[in-house]
């Protein structure tokens, strides 16, 4: 018989922490053992500038090496979350998209709220951070609130504060979750909702000129991915596009 | 006349931080960066392993070079918390000495709760943290929760996760918000919406069998009116449905 794990972090769903073209293995290295202190495990490398693996990495870990040999990589932010039903994306930038803002404390309150939900939080580059398109893609964006006249933090230093407040709201009392976990849409099924609407939209010109093009695809992204839609919503939707595109019965 | 400050962060005696015996420059100055993000200012060195100043301080800063500049150089503890009235030690060591031990939170409840005491936090070296003759001058003891499988926090993001509680705790209940009700579409506006999608729906023929009209239109409905929707989105999608509706170029 199992026995009953000891308090409720361990029968929570922890987030995979998502690094989205980070340039120095430093930081990567870093942020792992920030997440190795507040038991999250789950690293994932999109478009590493200096390649992966990387020594400066496991340098900097202070021996949480697991979480670094078994990271993932990846080349797109959609590859590395296609699995996820929840995502959160990091921004020190005041907002250019319509779009929920939560501060860490908050946005893991959302998570711990619906633990089984399969959930990851981006992190942009050290210097640029994480670009409108790839915010478009996320639920809710997270700011941490700073000093105003010192507001850029450090890679490792951020990835530290949501794995310390994702830790400690699971000391914490539980949570009855959100009762739909087991049919939330995955992103990647999500992507693919997406996908399907820009090819049709491209068939009949809707995006024009074709400069404006990435920005009218962040507002449709932003659209839907802010909202978590069950699988039967995704297969609805596909249907309303596929019948929106036949002619009309007279 | 001054002007009054914006919240209470401003009119709170913040407290010093006192680095004691670091090892390495890089994590001053990281430390530096920690506590400018977060509105602490007072930086106090207490027996630096390789000196000071230090370059590797100021690279490690990414600009918080003013908290550097000013720090204070002291031989001992006992000089460098000297003026201060209120003092707490950190540590990851299981308590030898009976003292009080707080969570980082709990401990700048305290520091908040007597806003015009004089306060320092104590932050021991890299590998050996503080000895019992300097943690038996504190009043109290903060520990940070970790997972016991990987207790070890860097000294720079132990500082961090100290700066950002006290910081939180000077900002009240406030939360960032979402930001954007103002252009938030009218539920009209949404219905409308809602409305020219089910007449050119009805238009193809996708409502069948008409008895399942009803609960097809609630799912639609689900979609459109759960999540908040600006006006600008409300436009575009309607922009959206009318092309889905022209005629494929070729």
């Amino acid at each position: 018989m199992a026995m009953s794990p000891v308090h409720s972090a361990s029968r929570d769903s922890p987030p995979a922490i998502v690094l989205v073209e980070p340039q120095l293995g430093g930081n990567i290295g870093a942020a792992a053992r920030a997440m190795a202190n507040f038991g999250l495990h789950d690293l994932r490398i999109v478009a590493p500038r200096d390649g992966w693996p990387n020594p400066e990495a496991w340098a900097r870990a202070s021996g949480a090496h697991g979480i670094l040999e078994t990271a993932g990589l990846f080349g797109t932010v959609a590859e590395a979350v296609a699995d996820r039903q929840v995502v959160f994306a990091t921004t020190a930038r005041v907002r250019e998209l319509p779009r929920p803002e939560r501060t860490p404390r908050q946005a893991v309150g959302a998570l711990r709220a619906d633990p089984l939900a399969r959930s990851a939080i981006l992190f942009g580059a050290e210097r640029a951070g994480l670009c409108n398109a790839d915010l478009a893609t996320a639920e809710a964006v997270i700011r941490v609130p700073t000093d105003p006249d010192f507001a850029s933090i450090n890679l490792a230093q951020a990835v530290l504060l949501l794995a310390y407040e994702w830790w400690l709201a699971g000391l914490g009392t539980e949570s009855p979750g959100l009762g739909f976990e087991s049919e939330l849409a995955s992103r990647k099924d999500v992507a693919a909702l997406a996908g399907h609407l820009e090819r049709e939209l491209d068939s009949v010109g809707y995006f024009h000129p074709p400069e404006r093009r990435p920005s009218s695809v962040a507002q449709l992204h932003n659209v839907l991915f802010r909202q978590r839609l069950t699988e039967g919503e995704v297969r609805m939707l596909r249907g309303v596009i596929r019948a929106l595109r036949r002619e009309r019965r007279s």
